[in-house]
């Protein structure tokens, strides 16, 4: 089959690799039929982080299982399925207290001598404690599919960055981060009930879909000159902010904007180690909270909503590619062409 | 009037100062009674902090009330009160929300032209904010007045570290710090129904105090030792850490022994400005809550239940000085050899 396999920055090739098959008595093999190019692909593909060359990519994936494994019960040949990005037993403690992201036995995508999600195919491990299965009467609608495809990631990692800012009924939010996660939050916030949700955006094309998910008002500008202007709209600032991005100079602006005794949600990947004010959060008794979220435990009701017509993140799905065009949508992504890139092997 | 002033490292002296009076209609002048020399005191003490060279110290107080403005409500002549270590109007929002620290008008001790604590009297601004008073009962009873001291700072803050990381009946909790704030933040989670304590501590005294405050478990050693036996005992963690000192080292190792979804509550003066190991607290979904602890709201309570005998702070003072043997004071806490000095101006 094709994937996609990591060479270095900037670098990342569409190659054939064995086919997968089944190799422990929980695995399933699944035809991929939709994935996704991740915000956080781009810390690897610009040089912050530095896997082995020769990792697979991708994490976001969709498709149909095709072989079932002898110790697998809830999957069946022919389901429709969503992976969340990380592989789960389901089982131990902290799966089930829905902290997949913690599972004792959990693996990743490309890592661990696993499939990844950009390519045609993937042996999925733990399936039943991995994978969802969607609804037959979905079938093939693949307006659907494209607004499920974010469940995978993004739509449950807004979401938990939505619940560790705490946003409730009448909220004032702050998101910090205009890429899909950040979109996506404004949506998940909308949809806890926030009164006022203020977007940090200088990117016409990202700030009208913030609009559309619910953003009551957007900050353009950075640093200084977008907190400068968030203090003031807040009177000091807002009680529940929300981190998408996981930058210096993201974090160093969600604690600023935090109103005292607020909390900073904050679901981007520190890649770059950002340091954290202390000093601030400590004087002004700022929460931290969140992390890598564990979407797995979000899919079903985030996926009630999406299929009753409540929600809808296909909108960050920008730009489309097939298996061959994987790279070409990583240098969109790269160069803010794109918000987010839907691949269908 | 004498008071303590602050010269540079290691120099505190006792020193003639104007005696204070009403300056403004919401003041009162209190002849201070008892008062503290706090853990954070060494931050300064120690060059780590570096105030203003004539800085007057102290900011845990308690005394009579001998004058008492105009436009004061609350606040009679002869009353005995409690101050705890900031200064707040009482009236603001976030005051309202019992974020005193926070005051919108908050002042400090030994700031904002303030008399501080380690001296003979005070001028109090914002005394019906500020202030709380001791029931007339409790009279000249030493005893008891030892025991109220502590709700100045170190009781409040080591409450507010355990409601920051989150304990609860039958929870496991893992103490970093074995200072009056450690001690006393075992003796809040107990009081909050915390089934096993674990106190980190290496010095016998201390832990000693700590047992007899709840501590279940001491575990002795620094850095990585401790971690390891922590980690060990709770089978991966704690899911409520307090870190109660505010340096690099023991913020480590509070992130380090926390339980994945848990929370690290802390209350340490981050003088040193930690860095945060944010890949942690990402990963596993460690929540890091808390700050400088607005302990004016928890003194009713508090107060209440040391007033019942249900909880008694008064053995963190394990010595005690007059106004002269302040330095003397410094000098004994800097060295380890008192845990928490009252002063008896």
């Amino acid at each position: 089959m094709r994937a996609t396999v990591y060479h270095g920055p900037q670098d990342v090739r569409v190659e054939n690799v064995p086919d997968p098959k089944i190799e422990q008595p929980g695995d399933v093999v699944i035809r991929i039929t939709h994935a996704c190019i991740c915000g956080s692909d781009l810390w690897f593909y610009r040089g912050v982080s530095k896997p082995q060359p020769g990792t697979r990519t991708g994490h976001e994936l969709m498709g149909i299982v095709e072989q079932v494994g002898a110790a697998v019960h809830k999957i069946k040949k022919g389901d429709r399925v969503i992976a969340p990005f990380v592989i789960s037993d389901g089982t131990c403690e902290f799966c089930r207290a829905g902290l997949f992201t913690s599972c004792l036995h959990g693996q990743s995508w490309g890592g661990d001598g696993n499939d990844a999600g950009q390519g045609e195919a993937a042996r999925v491990p733990m399936a039943d404690g991995t994978l969802i299965v969607v609804p037959a009467e979905v079938g093939d609608d693949q307006t659907m599919l494209k607004s499920l495809l974010p469940l995978t990631d993004v739509m449950g990692t807004g979401h938990h960055c939505a619940l560790s800012a705490g946003v409730r009924a009448g909220s004032t939010v702050a998101v910090v981060g205009d890429g899909a996660v950040g979109l996506c939050g404004v949506l998940a916030a909308r949809r806890l009930g926030a009164e006022r949700i203020i977007l940090l955006s200088s990117r016409d094309d990202r700030a009208a879909i913030g609009r559309q998910f619910g953003a009551t008002d957007v900050v353009t500008g950075k640093g200084e000159e977008a907190i400068n202007k968030l203090l003031a709209m807040t009177d000091g600032g807002a009680a529940a902010v929300m981190e998408c991005v996981g930058s210096q100079e993201t974090f160093d602006t969600a604690v600023a904007i935090a109103r005292p005794g607020g909390t900073v949600g904050y679901v981007g990947v520190p890649a770059e180690k950002p340091s954290i004010n202390i000093g601030r959060l400590f004087g002004e008794n700022i929460t931290l909270r969140g992390g890598v979220a564990p979407v797995r435990a979000y899919i079903p009701e985030l996926m009630a909503d999406i299929l009753a017509g409540k929600i809808d993140p296909a909108p960050v799905l920008t730009m489309t590619v097939d298996i061959n065009g994987v790279p070409a949508g990583y240098a969109a992504m790269d160069q803010r062409k794109a918000v987010k890139v839907m691949i269908r092997p």
